[in-house]
């Protein structure tokens, strides 16, 4: 579905931000590029910037007007740092990205369209778009690099179609190992006595309220819903103070007899 | 609550880096930033990649440690772009972010750790989180720049805040009493120290593979998100199984004096 995204670059000032664009496409698996009169392109900065997706570049669309961008396209979406009063209200990047994706599914091809370093899309430019898309930036400093917004989309991108594609995660989660099982109450139980018995010995309970202590060690190791594999060392560290204890007895009881 | 959400940055090697995660931060509205020894900072180029959000620079805090970066921190979350057998399968942002936020508006504070540009976080270091994130970058090119993985998670956790801010208010929680709130990172890392220190003493983690052993025990406790009063019980019994063992160290050393 990512193959048929294409994000097109308006007007670019700054070379290194095609790199950066670049690259930020690539990390998330899209590879369709287009540059409307971009100022400088091939740029040195940009191939530096790009770091690895060089081949983006090298494949991107150069192209004269924003026609000649959106050839093949069936569906344009405008991102928009500004809340439109005109047009239909910008989405989020998720709602975006998940219109982007499912119309991409069905094999039409998809423009995503980021404008100017400062100025952003021209209104003619977002008339072009029958949906637009807003980061929804920090108000009071909402300059997001243009390279970052391409690395925000991006991202939403593969969000929404890996969730739509994503049929695994309504399967059924692969066999666990016996050990890793939730422990059963009978299991937990043995343990909980265990535990007590061992800090009844080592004259711990006594100290302060044990009904109370027992109750509260309970909660907590219930919470977390232990698998048989951890009761198992929480038993085994038992055990080995039971045996650290049992050998203190037996020099104790020797040293009594002296 | 985006003011509760701390980035703290392990091991940085550019210095623009850390400029572009204080810009990606501010654009989306967080400003707690946490540098562990970063290779250079303060450093121009940080200043000139921050660009307008110096500010974020200025009040970051410089730590010679992670315990000194986690201080105050209730949840801690590790950014890692591999998946780990071991510990807890990393959540995807818009999960992770949602845990994050729904913490960070109850007053906690929320650690988002992000590691050293080439190799990421260590093991020990990914030990700390009680929760792993991972962005599904594209397996074939997944070099998400560090300053774009800020990016994309800082816009996770700021649609996360939008999201639950959407959502009706609840009443607020009450007030607790200082032993039934959350066991800080630190306190719990305390707990795992005098854990792993009385059981090494008593032989038990030397019979198996014990850095796997406490791994698994900080993954189980980490679940139950033990409170003040739950660790000072586990504590105490950590000091009475010592004190145990050191009376029999006491009476063993007489018999061997004889």
């Amino acid at each position: 579905m990512l193959e048929n995204i294409r994000i097109v670059l308006v007007h670019t000032s700054h070379p290194g931000n095609i790199g950066a664009a670049a690259r930020a496409m690539k990390t998330m698996g899209l590879s369709d590029l287009a540059l409307v009169q971009p100022k400088s392109f091939p740029d040195e900065e940009a191939t530096t910037r790009a770091s690895g997706a060089e081949n983006i570049l090298e494949s991107a669309r150069q192209c004269n007007d924003l026609d000649q961008a959106l050839e093949g396209c069936q569906l344009v979406i405008g991102t928009t740092a500004r809340d439109r009063s005109i047009a239909s209200e910008p989405l989020l990047p998720p709602l975006a990205a998940e219109q982007a994706i499912k119309r991409a599914a069905t094999g039409e091809r998809v423009a995503i369209l980021f404008g100017r370093e400062r100025s952003g899309l021209t209104n003619e430019e977002l008339d072009r778009c029958q949906l637009s898309v807003h980061i929804p930036a920090n108000p009071e400093y909402s300059s997001l690099n243009l390279g970052s917004a391409v690395q925000v989309l991006s991202y939403a991108l593969r969000m929404a179609s890996l969730e739509l594609s994503d049929t695994p995660l309504t399967e059924p989660p692969p066999e666990k190992h016996a050990l890793d099982q939730l422990a059963g109450a009978n299991v937990k139980e043995s343990f909980y006595r265990h535990l007590e018995s061992v800090m009844t010995d080592m004259g711990f309970l006594q100290q302060t309220n044990p009904t109370l202590i027992m109750r509260r060690l309970r909660c907590l190791y219930d919470r977390s819903e232990p698998t048989v594999r951890e009761l198992n060392i929480l038993r085994g560290m038992l055990s080995a103070t039971e045996k650290q204890l049992s050998l203190k007895g037996d020099t104790e009881t020797n040293n009594d007899s002296d």
